[in-house]
Formats: C-alpha cells, sequence, structure tokens
C-alpha cells in the first residue's frame, strides 16, 4: 500500500513529549471509543487512553470531563525474569503503521534483553462493525530459546487530567475472562471492562498485580519461532443501555472470540471499504496535499458517532480528555458540513446529539447572566448539554490568577450555529423527519433565545444584538458583532422557514410544537426581528466592522504586540489581554462570516474584507486558516488558499500544535481544523455548494492539481465527482432515485441517474 | 481666636512628604487661584504652587491640567552672604497658623543663621475682594546687627505635574512692577503675572536670576529692629477677557499697593465676614466635629468660583494639578449642595459651567463608542468640557501596563447628575432665569442623550441602560445599575417637567429651544422613557440589587479579597481587578441613590439596603463615608453617622489620605468630602431636606450634640436654624420677601419675614 495510506515511523523517540503527540498520531477510534497510538506495555505515564464517547464525570471542583475506561489492549513481556519496555530496553529496530485504509495500528519492536533478542509484534484495530470492541494480535519471537514471561489483560492504572474518575474497582476472573467492573465518581454510572485472549501455547495463571487484571503465560521459547495470541477486550457502559453492563461486555469479548481474528478484522474491513467510498478525496499531482487531507478525512472518519448514539464530536475527538471532551461549536461549522455532503447518517447524530441537549440549552439560557428564553446552547457542551466552559477559563501566568473570561455567558452564536446545521441538513438531504423528531423545536428555542437576548434600539429602529464574543475571542463583549448578528439573522429566517414549512406540510404537528412550548405569540415577533435586525454593512471601503467601535482600536502589527508579552504563554484575550486595546483579532470572524453566508456577499466585498483583516489575524485557532483560505478561493488569492489548505490539513499529521495555555494540557486531535481541510478542498477548490434547490461547483483548482475526484450525496442520491483543470465531470450513482440540478461554472445541467457529464470549463 | 477657628503648628518638620501635605492644609485661595501653603522661600521642589481656576494646558501626549502661574509670593533672606532657609537652615522656632475666619497664612520663623538669630514673619492672603489678586506683609528682624539681603519678587520656576505648561517667559521690570509674561504650551493663552513691593528701607537693585525676577534689597539691619514690606502680586490669563494680560496685571497691583496693605485686607475681611454669615455651622459640645466641619466648609469657600466666570471646582480644588484639575461628578453630588442651601450665587457658576461646557458634552456624545444624541457630560471635564479621562486610566503595578477603564465611555450617570442639580437650583430658587438662559437645554440634551444611549426591551416592555459603570467603579459595563437607571428616569422626569414649566411659562422660548435643537418629535419619546424605564426593585429581603447579575456575585470578604493583592497599590476594578469577580463594591452605589431620591424609598428599605452593601464597601473613595452616614440617620443609626461623618470631615485637616496610586501622585485637597461633611450635619443630622414647596425638617442631633445651629438661603430668603435635642428653632430674616413652609418633623409651618418659631421635637 502506498504511503498515501498509511502513517509509519521506524524508529522509537524515547521522549514524554514525542510519545504524547505520537500518541495523538497514531490514535485509531470507532466513534465509541478512541485508543491512543501507544505502545501495548505502557501506562498512564504515557499517556494510554482509551476514551470513551459521551460519558464524563467529573471529581470535585476539578472540569468534568470524559471517561478514560481501563485499558484491555495491555501486554507485557518479560524475557528470561526481565520485564522489557520500549522505555527501559534498548532497542534494535522499531517501526510503526497507522493503515488509513482500516485504522489498523500495527508496531514491530526488536528489543535487546538479556542477550537475546526479542521481537514483539502487535496489530490492533477498535471495530468498526461493533463499536465496544477491540481486537489486537500479540505475537513474539526469540532469536535464540528463552524463558519468557507475558503478562497480559486489563489495566486499570488509568491516564485522567482531572481526577480518578472511576471508583469501586472490582477486578476479577470469570472463566476465560478479565473483567473489571466500576462507576463513575460523579453519576455513579457503571462501567465494565472485559479482555479475554485465545491463545495455544505456554502455561497460564491469573493474576491482579498493580491495579492490573492479568493473564500471566509463561513459556520457553524455541529460537525464531513465533508465538502468536490474539486479545478481545470491550468496554460498555449504562450509557449502552443494556440489563448489565459486564455480563454484556462479557458477552461482547466471547462472541468476539468465537467469531476470530480474521473474520473481525473482515467485518471491520466491510465497514471502512464504506466510508472511504463516501468521503475519499483524490488529489492527483500533489502528494504532500494528498497525504495530509486523507489524513484529515481519516481523522474525521474515526470520531464519527456511531448510529442511533446522538453523540457529538468533541473539539479534541475521541484523544483523550483534553478540553473537557467537550462540544464546541467547531463541530457544526468545521465537521458538521463534511459529514452532511458525504455521511449523512452521521451529521444526522451530531444534530440528534442537539436535540438531545435541548432541555441542557433552555437550562442554560433561564440560568445564565439575567436569564433569557428559548436555548442557548452550551459553549462546551457534554452529555447533558450543561455548560461545561466555566468563568474562569484560562490561567494568567503573569499573575498566576484565573482570568475571568466570557466564552461561557457571551458567545451567543453557538445556538446560531446549530440551528443553521440543523436547517442545512434539512436542505441537503431533503429529508424533514429531523425536524419532527425535535429539529424544529431545537430552531425555534434558538430564535426566541435571540430574540429575548436582542434588545430594540428606537432611535434607530432596529434590533441589536449586544455584550456578545465572535469568533474573535480576543474581544470580549462587543455589540454587534457582524458574525454574531448574521447568525441570529438566520436564526430568524429559519426558524421562519421552518413554521412555514410546517404549516404546508405538517399542520398539526406545528400546532402542538407550538402548543408544547407555548410561542404562539412570539412567531409573528421572529418574523419582524427578521427584518429589523442590524447587520452591520460594508463601509466606503467595503470593510465590515467586525463590531461596534472596532475601526477605533489601535492599529498594532501582530509581532509588535507580540513584542509586548511578558510571559509566552499570556492570553492575548480577557479583559487587560494586549490584544484587547488593538485590532489585531485571533482568528476568522468577519471573513468566517463571508464564507458562511457566501450567496449574500460580492467577491469585491470579500476581497476587501480577507486583505484588510488577514494581516490583523493572529490565527490563534486551529479553525482561523481554512476560513481565510476557502474566502481566499473565491476571488482567486489560489497561492495564499493552497498555503493555508495545507497548514490546516497538516495539523494532525504533523503534530507540531502547541500543547500548553497557561499551565493547561490541550494536545489532542483536531477534528475541525480535519473538516476545515475538507471543506477547503471541497468547498473551496472545487467550488462546491448546494442549495436546497441545486448543486454548485464553480471549480478553481490549484495549479499543481492535476484532478480532484471526490463523492457527494445531495438528497440521498450519490455522484462522483471529477475536476481537472478544465473539465468537471459528475457521474451520478445508478442507484440514485431521481435527476438532480448542477450548475458547473454557472451552466445549468440536469443529471439523471447513472448518467454521467462532463463539462468544460472556462 | 479660639482654635476652633485657625489650624497651626509650632514647628516645621522637614521632610518631602510633611511638606507636601503641610501645603494641602494651610492652602489658601480666592475661587480664581489657590495658594499652597508653602514658605516663602520656597520652590517647586516643595510644591509650591499657584494653580489658576478654569485655565488648562496640554505638553505633548502628557495628561492635560490645570496651568500654575509664576510665583508672585517668592521671598528669600541672606544674612551676612548666607541665604536662609527651612531647608537647610537651623530653626530656632517655627509656627503657622491658617485663620479660617478670613483664609489668611500667617508664618513666624527663627533661623540661627551666622551665629546670629533671623526672625521672619509674613502673612499672605489672596484677596477675596480682587480675585486676581495675592497680598503678602513680610518682616524681618535680627537679634544683632547683620548685613542682610532681600530677594523677593516671582519665581518663574514652577512644580509641574505634566509637562512645562508656560512658555516663551519674559521676565522684566517696569517702573517699581516686575513682569512676567508666558503663553500656555498647548494653545497660546496669554498668562502675566506681576508682583510690586511697598518698601522704606535698604538698597534696591533688579536681578533675573536662576530663572527669578527679583528685587534685590540690601540693608544692615539694627539688632532688633523688624523691617516689613509688603508684596503685592498678581496673575492674570486670557480667559480674563482683558485687552492686555501684562497691563491688567499690573494695574491690579498699582492698586492695591496705592489702597495699601490694611485697606486690601480689610476689603478681603469683608468678603470672608459674608461667607461666613452665610456658610457656618456651629456644632455645640463637640470641638473636634466643630473645627473638622469649620475647615471642611473653609475648603468649600476658599474655592468657590468667582462670580460670573462660569467655572466649577475641581476633585482636588485649587490644591494642585493632580486629577488633571478635572471636574467631575463629585461637584453636582457633592459640592453644589452644600453652595445651593447657603451661597447660591456660587451654586449658579457651578452651574453655568455646565451649560459653558455643554457643547463639549454634545461632542463627547457623538464621538464616544458608536455615537450617541444629545450631551454626554465629560467625566473628568475642563475647560472646553471635552474628556480629559483617559481610556487607560490606571496604571497596574503588577505589569507595569496601563489598564483600559471605562471611566470615561461609559459612567453616563454624570449628565443626569448635571441636569439634576439643574433641576434642583430651580425648585430652592425658584429662579428659572438659569433655565433660560441654556439651563433647560442642557437638561433636554442629558435626556435626549439617556435615550439614545437606552435600550428597549421588547420581552419586557421596558426601556434599560446597559453597559454602564456606577458609582462603585470597581464593576464595570455593568447594565441596569440601580443609581445610574434612577438618574436616568429623573433626568427624563425634569426634561418633562421643564417642558411643562416652559409651556406655561415661556412657550416661546420652549420654541425657540425645540426648533433650535430639533427636538420636537423626542419630547413624547421622554415622556414614554420616564415610564417605561427599568428601576431595580428591592427583593424578598428589600435589597436593590446593585445591577443585573450583582446578587450572583462571589461573597467575599473585604479583608480576604485584600489579602490577595499582589502589589498594595494595585487597583481592584477594571478588566480582571480582585473586586470585579465578586461583591465587594468601592463606594456607596445603592446607598447613593437611596440618599439622592431620599422621598422615594421607605426608611425599612434604606435600612436593608445599608445593612447589606456597608459590610461590602472598601470605601475607596473619599465619597463613600458621607453617603453612608447620612442613610443611617435616616434609620437611626447615629453612632455609625456620627463615626463615618467625622472620617469625611478631618479629611482634609488631618490630611492622612493616600496620596498615590499606583506611580500617580494624588494628594491634594478634597472639596467632594468637604461637602459631604456638610450635608451629613444639615441633611443628615439636622434632617433637612428643601424641596420645591417647602423645606422639611427632621432632626437626629447626635447625642453629643447639645446644638447645632446654620443658615439657609431658600427662594431667595435667609433663616437661621437652631437645633436642641428637643427644638428647633427657625429665624426668619427680615429682609425676606415671602413666608415659607417649613416641615418640622411631619409639622407644618408657615414662616414669615422677621418670625422666630420654636418647635419641640420628641
Amino acid at each position: 500500500m502506498s504511503n498515501l495510506w498509511k502513517v509509519s515511523a521506524d524508529k522509537f523517540v524515547n521522549d514524554k513529549e514525542t510519545i504524547m503527540r505520537m500518541g495523538n498520531v497514531y490514535q485509531i477510534a470507532n466513534g465509541y471509543m478512541g485508543y491512543r497510538g501507544t505502545l501495548d506495555e505502557f501506562g498512564p505515564d504515557e499517556l494510554v487512553g482509551i476514551t470513551i464517547a459521551g460519558i464524563f464525570d467529573r471529581v470535585g471542583d476539578s472540569w468534568r470531563e470524559p471517561v478514560n475506561a481501563p485499558n484491555g489492549g495491555y501486554t507485557s513481556v518479560a524475557v528470561d525474569g526481565k520485564e522489557v519496555s520500549a522505555l527501559t530496553t534498548p532497542i534494535k529496530e522499531h517501526s510503526q503503521t497507522l493503515y488509513l485504509e482500516n485504522a489498523l495500528f500495527e508496531r514491530t519492536t526488536q528489543y535487546e534483553a538479556s542477550g537475546k533478542i526479542l521481537t514483539v509484534s502487535s496489530t490492533r484495530f477498535l471495530s468498526a462493525a461493533v463499536p465496544n470492541l477491540g481486537v489486537i494480535k500479540y505475537s513474539i519471537v526469540t532469536d535464540k530459546a528463552a524463558s519468557v514471561k507475558i503478562k497480559t489483560g486489563i489495566d486499570c492504572n488509568i491516564w485522567d487530567l482531572n481526577g480518578k474518575h472511576l471508583v469501586d474497582l472490582q477486578l476479577e476472573k470469570n472463566n476465560d475472562a478479565l473483567l473489571v467492573h466500576a462507576v463513575t465518581n460523579e453519576l455513579g454510572k457503571k462501567v465494565a471492562a472485559v479482555e479475554t485472549i485465545a491463545i495455544d501455547f505456554g502455561k497460564h495463571n491469573h493474576s491482579i498485580e498493580a491495579n492490573k487484571n492479568l493473564h500471566i503465560i509463561e513459556l520457553d521459547t524455541e529460537a525464531g519461532k513465533t508465538y502468536t495470541f490474539y486479545k478481545y477486550f470491550s468496554v460498555v457502559t449504562e450509557n449502552d443501555k443494556v440489563d448489565s453492563v459486564k455480563d454484556a461486555a462479557a458477552k461482547i469479548v466471547e462472541d468476539a472470540k468465537a467469531v476470530g481474528y480474521e473474520n473481525n478484522l473482515a467485518a471491520h474491513n466491510r465497514q471502512w471499504k464504506t466510508k472511504w467510498e463516501y468521503c475519499d478525496v483524490i488529489i492527483d499531482g500533489d502528494e504532500e496535499a494528498q497525504q495530509a487531507l486523507r489524513y484529515s478525512i481519516f481523522q474525521l472518519l474515526i470520531v464519527a458517532p456511531v448510529n442511533g448514539s446522538a453523540n457529538s464530536i468533541p473539539a479534541r475527538a475521541l484523544s483523550g480528555q483534553v478540553y473537557k471532551g467537550a462540544i464546541f461549536w467547531d463541530t457544526e461549522m468545521f465537521m458538521f458540513p463534511f459529514f452532511l455532503y458525504t455521511y449523512p447518517e452521521k451529521a444526522v447524530e451530531l444534530m440528534r446529539y442537539r436535540i438531545k441537549t435541548l432541555d441542557g440549552a433552555r437550562r442554560k439560557a433561564k440560568t445564565e447572566s439575567v436569564g433569557f428564553e428559548g436555548a442557548f446552547y452550551a459553549w462546551e457542551s457534554q452529555d447533558d448539554g450543561d455548560d461545561a466552559c466555566t468563568y474562569f477559563n484560562i490561567g494568567d501566568p503573569n499573575t498566576g490568577r484565573d482570568l475571568r473570561t466570557h466564552f461561557r455567558d457571551k458567545q451567543v452564536h453557538i445556538s446560531g450555529d446549530v440551528a443553521i446545521a440543523m436547517w442545512e441538513y434539512f436542505k441537503l438531504t431533503g429529508d424533514d423527519s429531523l425536524l419532527l423528531e425535535g429539529g424544529a423545536e431545537v430552531i425555534l428555542e434558538c430564535a426566541r433565545f435571540y430574540f429575548s437576548y436582542a434588545y430594540f434600539n428606537k432611535n434607530k429602529n432596529q434590533y441589536e444584538i449586544l455584550d456578545v464574543i465572535g469568533p474573535d475571542e480576543y474581544h470580549e463583549r462587543v455589540n454587534n458583532n457582524a458574525f454574531t448578528n448574521m447568525v441570529a439573522k438566520a436564526t430568524f429566517e429559519i426558524a421562519n422557514a421552518v413554521v412555514h414549512h410546517f404549516k404546508q406540510h405538517y399542520p398539526a404537528a406545528l400546532d402542538t410544537l407550538v402548543k408544547k412550548i407555548n410561542i404562539g405569540n412570539e412567531l409573528p415577533l421572529f418574523v419582524e426581528a427578521e427584518k429589523l435586525l442590524y447587520i452591520p454593512q460594508p463601509n466606503n471601503e467595503k470593510v465590515i466592522e467586525q463590531f461596534d467601535t472596532y475601526f477605533k482600536l489601535k492599529d498594532i502589527g501582530i509581532k509588535e504586540l507580540k513584542a509586548k508579552m511578558i510571559h509566552p504563554n499570556e492570553y492575548l484575550g480577557a479583559g487587560q489581554g494586549l490584544a484587547v486595546p488593538t485590532k489585531v483579532i485571533k482568528q476568522a470572524d468577519v471573513v468566517m462570516m463571508l464564507n458562511m453566508f457566501k450567496d449574500r456577499y460580492s467577491k469585491d466585498i470579500k476581497k476587501a474584507n480577507w486583505e484588510y483583516y488577514e494581516p490583523r489575524t493572529e490565527h490563534g485557532s486551529s479553525l482561523s486558516a481554512c476560513a481565510y483560505a476557502m474566502v481566499a478561493t473565491e476571488f482567486g488569492n489560489l497561492d495564499f488558499a493552497y498555503d493555508y489548505f495545507l497548514r490546516t490539513a497538516k495539523i494532525d499529521i504533523e503534530a507540531k500544535y502547541k500543547v500548553y495555555v497557561g499551565t493547561i494540557f490541550m494536545g489532542g486531535s483536531h477534528p475541525a481544523a480535519n473538516g476545515g481541510a475538507w471543506m477547503t478542498a471541497v468547498f473551496g477548490f472545487a467550488g462546491v455548494q448546494a442549495t436546497a434547490t441545486h448543486v454548485n461547483i464553480n471549480p478553481r483548482l490549484y495549479k499543481k492539481w492535476n484532478q480532484l475526484t471526490f463523492n457527494l450525496i445531495y438528497k440521498g442520491d450519490r455522484f462522483a465527482i471529477t475536476i481537472t483543470q478544465s473539465t468537471v465531470e459528475v457521474v451520478a450513482a445508478a442507484s440514485n432515485k431521481t435527476s438532480h440540478t448542477f450548475i458547473i461554472a454557472g451552466k445549468s445541467i440536469s443529471v439523471e441517474a447513472a448518467k454521467k457529464i462532463t463539462e468544460s470549463i472556462a
């Protein structure tokens, strides 16, 4: 397999930081859980982590964060009585590979131990077919006969950022299976991890040592002979809604063992084949871009929620407990589009997560500040939709004090981001079942929130959205942030459109909903608000002011600003941050708006704002570069767009990101940037934009690229798109139910099922 | 004269800090200028300052501040060739006295110089009859015959806080007069200082030395003989609207010299006799309180603006350039009432100052933030009404950075404070000429400002005042500050009342005004706003929330909070100050409102709020204690009221205040606290409150006090009030034009001219 389908290393670098970063790069996941790319013999100090999606815990006053499961993938080996580990044993050779095709992690290490060479190989995957299941094939071979002791089982020493989340651990063995049962500290949710092995050599014992539940396998190896066994491990939590988490976990490994390694792998591979059929993007002529983009897509695919889970994707995905495992606006704005255009059965789970947490958003609206109406979605959302974001969310290294930030109470655009995604789902899938099952309620409650948050300016006869933070978090508590106001306006538009759609198609459902949430009197107000909500307009230079008075701020270069820093980790925002009184912004804000609402603004305006804001943007967020890249494609600055595309796409494969803010560890993967990379390729360079009625394709392929190939799903029908420098080819799947309109470089074409159309472009 | 009419010291303490503090305690002033209580031979290092009212200058980017005049009071003496100074010469005896009766500063010092004893005596006053004039009687005597050289004239070495404000200095002698002419750095305003002496001994020469314009007087003294001469010095600026500042200044000293010392003093004393007749308060039974209160009144009298000047009183009066010589809300809220009740010809100047600076307030409204309508008075107002307050007004000793504060852009209650004072003037004097000469325009423009600043909350059907700072400056950018909202509501009420009054009495003037400022369409909106402006109401515990969400802040003790300070001068407010996330407040805010609007709240509510907020108040402003004291008298906590009354009244006489905030010098007098002391005595303990229709007297005399005697002027008629523990006596002046209603402890009495009434009280 070409290196465009894998990531590999041929040596082991024994330092903590590299181990941490490689743990991110080589992680595997299956939506239910993630498993960091650490070696079999590693423990919590090397940040081994099996992070479970959708289950959270809090210890004392510390941050609430996702629960890491006991590590059923643990194995260590001793040769002639001496335990072997990559941390302490001389290594003759080491290689490790992550296979993108099917999310397989493989490692082979030759240890020089007791004057002999022990080769350890393992292959691990988290089943894409059985969400709770992990499978490992583990082999050893010694170059000389040796006395070998293998310890394999479940390591209950868990890497936790903020406290010990699993308590009341019970470690036991039942028949062939090792079992661990625990409950979460805060809510007492049951968690079970079970492991069993299929093995045909050695003498076996059971032992519980140093908080590990272990099979002890002793054998005298023959020189050169390979000894292989298979591990099946499972994690089940109370969220899985089973009668007994322990029995369910045991059953899963029992079944997996019965089926055998190859069959488990085959089932897993079948799932992965589909994923790539839906989602791959092929860039011909640019291997660097190809690998980075594919790796980015891979990162999204491994964390796509399990069907029916109503889970979403945290900002650091399943790479650990970083950022509290919380779901931010990142998911709707940067990940959701990828799934919506390629894999809507995953997109719908992201939306179901917001429906599931609507009550949390209502609670937040009622209790935040003076209390508001409707749904104010959490800035950092966990299982229940309550906000995990703290009011003092950043430490100041200059004073050692925690800084009051307003991410939680003022970043109100989150509700509109949710409403917009909800409506996009309907527009692009044509499927209004999501609206009926709660999506419409979400949208109306978001509009209601904005109405209660907005103020009316009688002098100017307009609604205004005051005291917010836009995407540029360096400027807190601003008025009429262009991005936020536009998102709020869109929310009113969508609420009004939902009402219209329901009136036409589901009058009874509308009636029920209106009564349920008692919103009848407010609906006319949403119509007024859509009309009278103030949207900052371009000035004479076509530049839109990011918020009221932004143009009055000090215009200072980013370098000049940073030269004033006292501590390298000091935060530039919050009350007295260095950027606050200046025009320096953290990330795309107006430009993000121009990208989100690209239909509403001319190329000229996009260019003017891009040129105004880009030099003032610190790109202090991994979300920033791709927004600038996408807008740059629209007005033809493709070199810049390409540069920022690569920067975005390579973030996780290169793993050179900053991992500490103050004293807070924030290392982990960047699924939003991964989504941004995909968007830049498909929305940016390929110029794809689907609407309720058609799909636009306005390619502006980068000069280096011969051909860009990808698949799309639109209103449930599938298309393969191939773009060259001179042509656009659209192939409709034979199974498509109907024809769809494509507007290719301005030309409207109806594409019927099984039809292939090819258009020349200038 | 009893020590209740003077402040004196019988030794000289030779350290910089004491010299600075004594400079404040012993200062004299006459409204036109202040002269710090420094010795004749002192210079800028000892903070000699002749601060002129109403003329300001700015150097470069430094703070704009008042101009200090060249020191025409300078005299030094050399004995047998050796110059004598309190800083370097051994002192045998020293005494200095400030006479409160007529603002005379007197010093006598016996120096041991060249084996002889030189006694220097001087008496200085700034004429209360001729504002530009200063007069000094200076005497020497030696115990043995000595060769003495006196240098006397104008010292042009000026103490300036922020830069050299007087440039192009010309020093010359013309006939007997020494002349200095200069212009201000920024606006080139002409300033002249002239000095002449009346002397009948010695040999005379003219000399310019070390930037001093001097008479050199040489004589051989006879032992024991007193040699006395008289200095007449003047300051005239372009603001005085004379043809030639130099000629005018020369004429003033020429005239003064012609009149002679005793006649000048007599004219001065006549003025002072009237001042005390109007304004003295006599506390029988408490000399400590008597002295402190009289000194406070003295401080107000010396800085009362010159009639016709349209000047106001800065926060540090005329004691130097501190606080930029700026006029704050302090003047209207804490000084104006004293003048209004005792000396309205001074009160009217304070109001004329606001009329004069209305255009500045309009400019500020237009340019601050997004721009507003109407008049937004400057937080720190100087000659033109533009705001001298900087956006980064406080230095942070922890980081060395300037902190962004919002005093300038968000402390919007200032406009209402002005409007309220303007209306009070009319209510209590019955004189509506001030309204006609611009006061009505000020009031309408202030209402217009609030209307443009306010937002309408459609969900709650109310106007709200968002994003402000109330008097408690530790909490910036708050919504619906109770104080501010009430002040805004009062402004709407007053605007509506002005319109009503003009409609009845001056329809043509109203018509002209409405047209001039094009406000016709807005008048009905002010009526709506008066009705629908949200005023925070008492909760179940009768406590009014200081602003939206105040009750959600952390409840931490002041000591506990201060224990967290890293630097003793660190500011507790601004973006990330320690008090910001807590309930700790800088000064009275809700309690201040309850005091200002005492008619609108019950005793119960006053008590509940007082008890809630007092323990949470740091009293970090000299304005705080008296507000708490006044409210405490209303619900009977007289011990507390007395304690805080004394604290307020003694601030300047004791001079123990903090003089540095960070690196910024803020030493000087506290006329607002002085006014607060008077208010606490008269409004608090005597329970005086005048309305448009009558004067209330509800005494609650402190137990220690036998009798409290003071004078009031109401609707132009004068009354002497004497309150004992059991009686209230009101004596109406014989010259009163009409009878007035007094409501004494609830009993309504009509008091005719020349009549004396005595009422028993419980």
